[in-house]
């Protein structure tokens, strides 16, 4: 489902712009750190945010990336929350921090109620 | 509603990130050109793509874009889709694609299904 050449862009650090539907049917569209793992795209998020309880009332996520040298090639990962993992100490977001270019990335004061949103791929499209 | 600084965001030749919903409910977002009236946010599309179906059965619209120097900064536009104005010459493509860098910008091929997808702005928000 994922060419090689998808992969290629989903491994390096570039920001993602992700799209959820809001409880009024609206869209919202985010800049967002990821990780890719082979299988999921991984984002650090809080529960007390509106992409959370967006994501509660309707799972659909799609994630853009375009290539900052041709921003004409991009990628769409569209998918859906598949699962979230808390990540009270802020460990995760430490990991995408470093990933982002901060090797000294500090856990963040909302650490608490930091988790991790899973997302499940369904479909990937390059244009 | 929108204030001198995200003015001045809308007035570079920024790419943002739109988002659309689709007919079974999920989320697209797609990187666009884009030109910003003082009141509304302008689109080059054409009749025959995913976004323009989308946007017939929902017009919500909400255009990201993030600021390259400190990708921390983003600008995120919410609205609907107020029109669609018939580009039969690729006229206003033109225009965009000088607004984005390229002085000898042709009429596309495309032309003659072209339309201009004109975005009345309900809030606009600065994260």
């Amino acid at each position: 489902m994922i060419t090689t050449e998808q992969a290629a862009v989903l491994a390096e650090p570039l920001y993602g712009h992700l799209g959820t539907i809001r409880p009024d049917n609206t869209v919202q569209v985010n800049p967002m750190w990821f990780s890719f793992d082979g299988e999921t795209l991984r984002f650090t998020h809080t529960r007390s945010r509106a992409k959370f309880r967006n994501l509660q009332s309707n799972p659909a996520m799609s994630l853009e990336i375009i290539d900052p040298e041709n921003p004409f090639n991009y990628t769409e990962v569209r998918g859906e929350l598949a699962e979230v993992i808390p990540d009270p100490d802020g460990d995760f977001y430490v990991e995408l921090g470093r990933r982002y270019g901060n090797p000294g990335q500090l856990p963040p004061p909302d650490s608490a109620e930091r988790v991790i949103l899973v997302m499940r791929i369904t479909k990937v499209i390059s244009g």
